[in-house]
């Protein structure tokens, strides 16, 4: 099966401790790596990572606080640095755009490949990028401050060829494109083979949905329904509930909560407040919800 | 002695490396604690580093690339979270102000301390910091775009008095001052007692001289006669003497003629090329020239 992997680089919250960086991380995806957030210092973690600087192909923003954002001047400019050619696209509030586009005219003079900017609807779910094997959609959340998170879904493949059924049939290659479209097979005998007898079914196409920052959204699993694994920001525990209604952060007991109502795979929390020395508390009150909750770490990698 | 001391945060040049961080020191003198310079990730080697983040009163930028500025607008970001109150005072090259201001109003809405930006002419050398005990200097500097680097002088102090010379001769209080600022004393009888005897000398007004980034200046020495500490940047070593002057930079050997020819008494080298693995060797072809050179470390610190 073709790699999905969420590469985690950062899973603090907006101040930075010597245990958690900021936020970021870098989705895979086949052969496509595509951050998520780039609080300051991801370009140190994307080293430590031993991740392709130059794979990089884009990068996904939720929003404009800086533990979000403040790192993508200096990778911007570092892929200069080391010679990158092609373009690179950056998903974003609109906001950023006229910023992004300033703080370059200052600090990126010479910048031999071409950084294109995407201004995303916060407010809409809706596809920000596509190609031929993925999306990428937005997922409106409820912060102080416009933001969404980011859906990639993988795009259903066509089912296997059973190749040792193809020569038994005589079936030319011309035809092969048919059978895995859906078609049956008619011999010359006039027997019709099942198109079930000749293939076998595609790989479940694949999901993963990043939600950070956010309150916590009672509505938000009808848009992460059944994903594979779901990445949601609990920034504080449940005594601390009011505050993360009042800050729009969220418990880890209520990212539980939506990833049980989505009847996801996996959960993984992240965004930690600094006032935890030990995330466990987290973790415990998830799982009380949902079992297969882990806790997300710098360095890891979780494989989809 | 009050302390007057070098805390290195980050000492690689413009490519974040796992072994060096980008360009970032703290200046301590007395109780004051001043920022030079302020790459991507200084905030967490400040918080490394164990000094008080809301002692730091002012940040000195040399020039605005972005391994010496990149951190700045992070650090005034979590200064406001961490509640910080009193004005911070940044000084740079006047194009970082609207930017600065920009910056701000995008990412800091509802910051509660003052930020307050002074433009500093990099093509003089002239004082731009000045209290009752320090003034800080501009030193322009050869680099690519507007740069200067920055010297820290004590003021001289008065020379102490000898208290069992005082009580000896009877001095009043009241005349205390007069005796320190260099006046005799006339006995009773009519004799004069010369000041040398009344007091022993000050201490000797100390200095540390930041000079990142430039090309070899010939003249610099004349800038920094004298500095008890030099810190000049050694991106290269002599082999790539031709690639230092290109990008402005300087090799370890000229460092070294700089601090020879300014007689200071200790040379500390920085902004090291990602392409040393070890540099040891920009040690030893610097020692040559100037033997009370040491390699700057991230964690090191300093005292004069």
């Amino acid at each position: 099966m073709e790699p999905f992997k969420i590469h985690i680089l950062g899973c603090g919250s907006a101040l930075p401790t010597l245990k958690h960086h900021t936020s970021s991380q870098v989705v895979e995806v086949r052969s496509k790596l595509m951050m998520v957030d780039c609080g300051e210092g991801t370009q140190v973690q994307l080293r430590k990572s031993r991740i392709g600087f130059t794979r990089i192909q884009s990068v996904f923003i939720s929003h404009l606080h800086g533990d979000h954002c403040f790192g993508l001047m200096g990778l911007i400019s570092t892929f200069g640095m080391l010679g990158r050619t092609s373009p690179l696209h950056v998903y974003a509030p609109g906001e950023l755009g006229p910023m992004l586009k300033a703080q370059m005219e200052m600090f990126c003079q010479g910048l031999e490949y071409e950084v294109v900017f995407h201004a995303v609807d916060t407010t809409k779910c809706q596809v920000v990028y596509e190609d031929k094997s993925l999306t990428v959609s937005s997922i409106p959340l409820d912060h102080r401050i416009a933001c969404c998170g980011y859906l990639f879904r993988e795009k259903p493949t066509l089912p296997h060829i059973k190749r040792d059924m193809i020569d038994f049939y005589h079936i030319p290659v011309c035809y092969i494109n048919n059978i895995k479209n859906g078609a049956d097979w008619t011999t010359e005998e006039g027997d019709v083979i099942p198109n079930a007898r000749l293939t076998t079914p595609a790989e479940k196409a694949r999901a993963y949905a990043y939600c950070s920052d956010t309150r916590y959204m009672p509505a938000l699993h009808r848009m992460v329904e059944g994903v594979d694994v779901l990445y949601h920001e609990s920034t504080y525990d449940t005594p601390n509930e009011g505050r993360a209604r009042l800050y729009y952060h969220s418990t880890a007991r209520q990212a539980a909560m939506v990833a049980r109502d989505a009847h996801v795979g996996k959960l993984v929390l992240g965004h930690y407040s600094s006032r935890y020395e030990d995330e466990k508390v987290l973790l415990i009150e998830a799982k009380k919800v949902f079992s297969n909750t882990l806790l997300g770490q710098e360095g890891q990698v979780i494989r989809l």
